[in-house]
């Protein structure tokens, strides 16, 4: 059997960058799968079932979270968005290591229910500068722009339930922590034992 | 005031290749301090208190075991060798990551005494690579070979105290993460919080 992959979860305040960090990442490891969120919105053209999303009725998903068959999930305008425990696992078990992209509450929730993920939070250099990036995106109406940035701000508080704090200033550098990060734990022997078996992983 | 730096402790047998990694790994981090060990035996030609070493008489040694100013420290071939606490505190004050070669005994002192300690363990690839090594020491007294390697399997047991297990098998890929420990462990947020005041360091 395969040595078992680890479970990574980046998240952070929308405007962080987490996005654009995990495009590069993906690129640079290949190892490393990007898990498919479950969700009860319709898929749109060219999406496909399990490549892009797990398309799920609300009955089903409902039942699903029922079950405790997500390891998170959140309703986001109307439709329910999630991970499910089993492909993450199956994933973990066949010894890939495995990628969520997800917002703090949700990772929240990973932190609660599952202590071998490594939790990675992406913050902006400051508050001024997110809501630079916020204004950049284009966001014309003054008000969802102070929606979102109080979301941040709110967000932000839950920085040190996280076990990295990655500061996406310079994307090149930002990229180079995450990396180091993955390459690290790899070689982690989590937690500190008296004596006895651990994982060696590198 | 500077953010205070990291503590490391690089450990693992003798023949696994510790001292040739941290060689490597002093001319790639230069915000890396190694630490200056104290000592009995006297100063060879050239050697330089406070460079490479502190050195003490016995009494004054076995004084500052009983104050309390060792981080770690061990009898060998009849003189003691030891780490003095405030030297790498005041390191560490200022900002700087500190280094530590030590045996496994002093490692493990340091695992006790210090929580903040990044502890790595440089493993072999197997006991019989290790054999090998030590053999190519041209340590040509069977015995004593014999001897060297129980302490190795001995210290091999207490792998799993440390936070990270090298396999120094490929030096360069042993090398390359080590620094990743280096780099990751500046973005950790030691330990897991439920919300509050953390370290924010990358």
């Amino acid at each position: 059997m395969a040595k078992r992959g680890k479970l990574f979860v980046l998240t952070g305040p929308s405007g962080a960058g987490k996005g654009t960090i995990l495009e590069h990442i993906l690129k640079a490891a290949p190892n490393l799968f990007l898990s498919v969120s479950a969700t009860t919105r319709a898929p749109r053209a060219g999406e496909q079932e399990g490549i892009h999303y797990f398309f799920l009725s609300r009955e089903a998903f409902e039942e699903r979270v029922k079950q405790g068959d997500f390891l998170e999930y959140a309703e986001y305008v109307g439709n329910y968005y999630g991970t499910l425990e089993k492909p993450v696992d199956e994933r973990l078990d066949e010894g890939y290591d495995v990628i969520l992209e997800i917002e703090v509450q949700g990772a929240m929730q990973i932190h609660q229910k599952r202590p071998d993920a490594v939790l990675v939070f992406v913050a902006p250099p400051s508050m001024e500068e997110l809501s630079r990036r916020l204004y950049g995106r284009g966001t014309e109406d003054a008000q969802e722009r102070e929606r979102r940035l109080q979301t941040a701000e709110h967000e932000m508080t839950y920085k040190d339930s996280f076990d990295y704090i990655v500061t996406n200033e310079v994307l090149e550098r930002a990229v180079g922590d995450l990396l180091a990060i993955f390459r690290a734990e790899r070689c982690r022997n989590n937690p500190r034992q008296i004596q006895g078996e651990g994982n060696t992983q590198c």
